[in-house]
């Protein structure tokens, strides 16, 4: 039998090694395809014929089809043999496609966490959706007139040092100094030589994430936790374990019942106005923490973003003042002063504080000089004890109009703490409902929000939404909710028929 | 016989597995240092009795031992047993010293790239020491004044939107827009949907290796090449193997040869005034180069950023052009505008683009927006011609003093061929000598290179030195040229009388 495949013409597989035989014998029926040589509807040659005819063996010649099939070239037909599928003869491929890519790149598995904040980072832009998902901070209280002029005495007073490279990877001297200033007064860090500036706190857990965690590690994190950090810890390959938080912060008699089982190489927590909870680690707690951290060699990284954003309860040095070798710290300037000036730090010490300085250059040489020139003069103490002050006021309004609309509209179907300080309040539904039909429903009536799932590394038992009020008017916040809960009744309507929601 | 290490009061070892075992050990030891109990010069128990008291086998007591030796708290001596060594006890750790983490820290071998970057990042700052070692432009060239007003500008236009989170990863549209309408002048991006932009070219670098390559993967460089590319492959993973440049780019015969014996992911190499020996690949190679990309399905990372920065010879049209899905572009405004401002880009397509989008969201969500506003005004055609203009008769000054001075200094010592382009000259000495002493001795005299071992994946024949003049004066060229040779003739004499250079 003949085939429009002429395996006379195979190309020489002389020199090419197992890998390399599949490709080019995957790339030789493409560009036969690409040529118009064979199209639509032909019949390939069957995998033994092909086998004997290219030498090969026909588990080789079969993973050649699997591929092709893949790629959408060929389609199998059970019984009657491989074909040159339609879609591939219809629409030509130009000569430099990029349908080759997917069979080249490397496996990467998305987590949903990252897949969570790709998705959500865009709803802020979309046509008359209410993004409950976005943690940012409200532009209304950027000191932008300030960072304006300052910007001007940046030029006038350093010229092109605004502009130039720095020689330091760690940052510009003087706003490190400014840094460690804070740090002496809330306890975070001493010295300007343990500080690190980041592009942002989001680089700084990925440097920590990518600096200390290997596949095959264990690390432990509070769930829920932030999305982005836990993403970053996913990433690295470890295996990660959640350890509640309630009332009183991360659970510590959970965290040592993971100790008696596994070494770990690091917990992540957030101890001050946790993202998402909004609650705030007990003094009792924190001591507990260092103490099995010092007797355990494991890291602490404590995430301080929200610490300065805090409405009531208690005001506690940061963790990193009992254990200063133990805990690396990572904090940004995202949260308040503005996150497009990318502006975030890490403070350490010991052999892992030059550990992230060499990831840091290596990852991006160092942080925006002019950003830094901006917010070493910004950081001079003053405006900025001025803007928290102004903000505290500002977000209550917003939590407590959040906190409303959840009693008004969703009444009895929830709980929720107070949150203490920070831009969310955690919703735990107390009614069965999918999270992930929940979010497409919501999508369709307009408004957005942050699924549990994304902020937790195991699933839980009931759904959970993270809601952020930072970007929002109090109407907005309520109208947004009035959605939710439209969509949530949409939904358990679909589960009492039995049936599907529709997936947007 | 008693010890002052009370054996019958050893921690409980229950619940640990091997790897804790050995950690508790350890720490308990330590924490009888720190104390008190133990001091310096008493003897610790032979491993077997640890082991017998506490119920592990000698193979682990012998590890904790030597693990402790590391730590600096104990030093063996052979025939007479372990002892508690002075120094541990002579400086008492504070109750949080950083002493654990070097234990607990992952292995991470430095490359001497890296290494390397590290020590000449901070050489501009050493006080009269000329630095031929960093690569960057002339901070007079940079377009402070413009930029002074640019900024000014941005505050005016678009307010707090300077200083606020941006709502996509991938960079600001209006800057995306200006990049790619370069690209499609020069040819390496059609559209701005290509483009993603980076906190400079080296995260551009950076990203592509992280999104394709895993350890076990084969990556080709050109070698010589730029120690922050070659640092970024090697900390992959992948095997790295150079492929020679000469005066018509890199060495497509060579490739080849590779290529036939190896699958390999990607072949990174800057085609345009390379770094560092400023050559420009021919028209020829460009188009064997992509048509293998093409027929062994592997990517090309193409490296532009001195592409703009040509003295003479031929201006093709980026490769990309020729092959849009396979060749990953990445350039900045680093080399001409300024590095402090951190704006470079990456133009790909397809599978491919989506990742390294999304590895740039974990990595630092998005580059300074305050930056991208600045960049994407200053784009907007006018300034950047008048600078690249207006810079090229200011570096090939430099250049030819540079050739000047070493012909002077130098003569038939070194081999050097003319760059046509880019900031630096790439130098072969004619009489061995070892890179590291001459790297040392040179310091010592007042002038820094970059070693050739630090752009090479393999070590060379000869020495090799890159040498930059864009960051010099004229007479600082040749003085530094002039302490070279006065370094390089010191190390010649140390050879000759078979003594070892002092290492400073």
């Amino acid at each position: 039998m003949s085939y429009k495949l002429n395996l006379s013409d195979l190309p020489s597989l002389e020199n090419a090694d197992r890998g390399s035989i599949t490709r080019t014998l995957v790339a030789h029926v493409i560009a036969e395809v690409d040529s118009g040589r064979l199209t639509a509807g032909d019949r390939l040659p069957p995998t033994r014929a092909l086998a004997e005819a290219a030498g090969v063996n026909h588990l080789t010649a079969a993973r050649v089809y699997r591929r092709l099939a893949e790629l959408g070239y060929v389609t199998a037909s059970v019984g009657r043999g491989t074909f040159v599928s339609a879609r591939a003869a219809a629409t030509p491929e130009d000569a430099d496609s990029a349908d080759w890519q997917s069979f080249v790149l490397p496996e990467h598995r998305l987590s949903y966490a990252a897949e969570i904040l790709r998705d959500t980072l865009h709803t802020p832009a979309r046509t008359g959706v209410i993004s409950l998902a976005v943690g940012w901070p409200a532009p209304a209280l950027h000191p932008v007139k300030e960072l304006r002029e300052i910007s001007a005495a940046v030029f006038d007073q350093v010229g092109v040092e605004a502009v130039s490279y720095l020689s330091s990877s760690e940052g510009l001297p003087e706003l490190r100094e400014q840094i460690a200033a804070r740090g002496r007064r809330s306890g975070f860090a001493s010295s300007p030589e343990e500080i690190i500036v980041t592009s942002g706190a989001r680089q700084g857990l990925d440097l920590v994430a990518r600096a200390l965690l290997r596949p095959g590690d264990v690390v432990a994190v509070e769930t829920p936790t932030f999305a982005g950090l836990l993403a970053s810890l996913q990433d690295s390959g470890a295996r990660v374990i959640g350890i509640p938080v309630d009332e009183e912060g991360l659970d510590v008699d959970a965290l040592e019942d993971v100790l008696a089982r596994h070494e770990i190489k690091l917990c992540a927590l957030q101890p001050d106005c946790q993202n998402p909870t909004g609650q705030t680690m007990s003094a009792e707690r924190r001591a507990r923490l260092l103490e099995l951290a010092r007797e355990r060699s494991f890291f602490v990284l404590e995430d301080g973003v929200y610490a300065t954003l805090r409405f009531e309860g208690p005001d506690l040095p940061r963790l990193r003042s009992g254990a200063p070798s133990h805990v690396i710290y990572v904090d940004s300037l995202s949260k308040s002063v503005g996150g497009g000036l990318r502006i975030g730090w890490i403070a350490a010490q010991g052999p892992v504080l030059n550990r992230l300085a060499g990831l840091k250059m290596a990852t991006d040489v160092h942080t925006s000089a002019l950003d830094q020139q901006i917010a070493a003069r910004y950081l001079e103490p003053g405006i900025h004890e001025r803007l928290l002050e102004q903000s505290l006021p500002y977000y209550v309004e917003r939590r407590d109009a959040l906190m409303a609309a959840l009693e008004r509209h969703l009444p009895g179907e929830y709980r929720a703490r107070l949150p203490l300080g920070g831009h969310h309040v955690w919703v735990e539904l107390t009614k069965p409902v999918s999270e992930r039909t929940l979010y497409s429903e919501a999508i369709h009536h307009g408004v957005a929000f942050t699924p549990g799932a994304a902020t937790m590394p195991e699933p839980a038992a009931r759904a959970h939404l993270r809601l952020s009020f930072g970007l929002l008017e109090p109407e907005e916040l309520d109208e947004g909710v009035r959605r939710l809960a439209r969509a949530l009744r949409a939904v358990h309507r679909y589960d009492q028929l039995g049936a599907t929601a529709p997936v947007s």
